[in-house]
């Protein structure tokens, strides 16, 4: 006899161009199990609304809508970066969610995040088994930082790389042309803390050697202003102009981040942003170099209008798989996506055990990396190339990117309010 | 008895990403003139190619690649920002580009460029009249900051534009969806120095009154930091976040630039310039939100793949227009593009006279700019509106952009080197 019950999806941690596509595809996959599943749920702002028992029904909202969610950036029910305790230190939240869960008839929990969420979602599977309450849950995969282990790549990451590869190909071509009289140097900021899978995806733009970018900076490789300066100015000297990107992570041999500002997140990690106006000033300061830079920021992660088709599947079938491991009870795993084939490209979906996946960081292999730390590698490209393949084009209504519209309608609280 | 002789294009300041479908559309209509147009040569860095002899011979090349230019950014030809002196200061530059003109037989010479390319399309008709030479200049117009006098928009803008309002929509939902625990204000910095045309065009992502851009900075108002931080302030405490868009050329109540101030942000680091920085640090210092930030710099002005379908129409008609007003001999004159029709929006080409375009800038109207100073009015939102219909998608190969690849082969000198 299989088991009845609701289902219950949350956002966590930083949104990507295709989260709300998982959202989509799980909510979807949900609704044609109305012989197990009564109600599909949203929790608010993450682990955060499930604590504050704010949850949205989903049973009133459109298909159409929900389906819209395909090509709808951000984060559709809000997100959260905001980490329970550790389950020795404080076991009152995971008690509480429980509590929630119960109330709401909610046996299965889909989290939609990157290693933190992942690490949620298993506390609460063991919780729930403490507790005797009967719970499956199932991380969904999502990061643009691409640094999930087991699974071949990271939902959301092929759509902020290809953004990336295809604004340092064009900007390029505009540096290019400008540099007789202007502007000689280009600087491009990508996102990656602690991983260069961003900064090494601008690779791509560059389909012959000399192509731009001609200077890539990644967290893996400390950051030696000597070499870099050098190499800056013979591209220079070589072609006329030079385009540099930088991971926001790089940090020089002693370990400081070019660009570190005194704030840190919920997750107590570092905020950054500003290591190409930092480097764009070295350039016209040391070489004399008319200089340009970009920091895209949030753009990079939420340009659903140039998004991967292939990172756009890969998010829906995460989604898909995750409601169908949850229905199995399959508890504390991970729909990962498995790499069959190099060329032809073709992936399948596998579960990952949520223990190989918690709070663990995958980091770009040393062989990705080029002989000189400047560039990447034919492996690295042959490992990247297919996963910005393919256009997934947003729907346009007035020249503008077209979003789903969804009612959100609360779910009626049954529980005291939460003094977390 | 008609001329017949050979035409000289050539792309000057800033590029965009139409000026090479204009370039495109120059070329196409220039080699159906074959009874007319010998050869057709474009300048190797706009006029500074012209001064050098240094002239790509466009006869051998695909007409599939030039097609192609209608999907590639950047200035295929190199442009350059380098104003020729004051005719009365120095008449030798001038000549000398007659006397290329001359060996090389060029009859007619299209200048894509904004007021000052104009300006030297003007001087170069006098000067050719003057030495006896019979010349036609046609100033192409092109430029992102929507600055030229006359025509009702600059091909270049709409694409700006477009890349504006969808960036600020995009990552407007991915800060309302961290708001709760993370971000809470996002700075966005447009291009504009004078004039705040890209800025205002973030204000068509705001579909119904409240949706981002909740401000918007704009050069023609003086940035007064009480009400600034008031208005972030008012509008977190309603809907927990806050989307500002800075226009890189605002300046405070004594004109002095934001970007070019010399403090120090929030957390004591040297400004680096950058408008959205610096106030993003303003906001975190003086109200505690947590802030992120985005410089698009020569992205907002490459980026091909989101072109507005709109824009691209008008840079191929100013440039098959061009190549009708040189043969008809009207010399000194702009294609400029008429409003029509304001709903359904309909435009067509009409020929300005380049006394009316040189060294003038068109200013935003004040009733484009919403009486608090933060926003822009009906009549804004009906002017903008239509110049980002439509998508021109790019052509794609691998999941990048697909770019034309001339061949530019030079033509061959016939002059003594240039001692400018």
């Amino acid at each position: 006899m299989s088991t009845r019950g609701n289902l219950l999806y949350a956002q966590s941690g930083g949104v990507t161009a295709v989260i709300n596509a998982s959202a989509g595809a799980v909510i979807e996959a949900a609704r044609r199990q109305r012989r197990r599943i009564g109600t599909v749920f949203a929790a608010r702002n993450g682990i955060l609304g499930a604590l504050r028992e704010e949850l949205y029904d989903l049973g009133g909202e459109d298909l159409a809508q929900i389906r819209a969610l395909a090509h709808t950036p951000g984060g559709v029910f809000g997100s959260c970066r905001w980490k329970l305790p550790a389950l020795e230190a404080d076991r009152a939240p995971y008690e509480r969610l429980i509590e929630v869960f119960r109330a709401h008839d909610i046996r299965w929990f889909l989290y939609n995040g990157g290693g933190d969420s992942a690490d949620t979602a298993l506390k609460l599977s063991q919780i729930g088994a403490e507790l005797g309450y009967p719970l499956t849950c199932v991380a969904v995969p999502k990061t643009i930082d691409n640094d999930l282990p087991v699974t071949d790549c990271s939902p959301g990451f092929g759509s902020a790389a290809k953004y990336t590869a295809v604004s340092v190909l064009e900007a390029s071509l505009d540096v290019a042309s400008m540099a007789e009289t202007s502007t000689k140097v280009f600087v491009y900021e990508a996102m990656g803390r602690h991983a260069g899978w961003l900064a090494a995806s601008a690779g791509l733009a560059a389909r012959k050697p000399g192509d731009a970018p001609h200077v890539i900076l990644m967290p893996e490789v400390a950051f030696d202003e000597t070499r870099f300066l050098a190499r800056v100015e013979a591209t220079v000297e070589k072609i006329g102009w030079c385009t540099v990107v930088v991971s926001e992570g790089v940090r020089d041999g002693e370990g400081r981040f070019l660009a570190e500002s005194s704030t840190r997140d919920a997750f107590g990690h570092a905020q950054l942003g500003g290591a190409a106006p930092k480097l764009a000033a070295l350039i016209t300061d040391r070489l004399g170099y008319k200089h340009h830079w970009a920091v895209s920021d949030y753009l990079q992660r939420s340009a659903r209008h140039v998004a991967s088709a292939t990172d756009l599947a890969q998010a829906q079938a995460v989604g898909r798989a995750a409601v169908d491991y949850a229905l199995a009870g399959r508890n504390a795993v991970m729909p990962a996506i498995k790499r069959v084939s190099a060329s032809p490209y073709r992936w399948e979906i596998v579960p990952a055990p949520l223990e190989q996946i918690a709070n663990r960081e995958k980091m770009m292999p040393a062989s990705f990396i080029s002989k000189d730390g400047f560039g990447i590698t034919a492996a690295a490209r042959r490992y990247l190339a297919p996963l910005i393949e393919g256009e997934a084009a947003s729907k346009w209504r007035d020249g503008l990117p077209l979003v789903a519209q969804l009612k959100l309608k609360r779910a009626r609280r049954k529980l005291p309010a939460w003094k977390g």
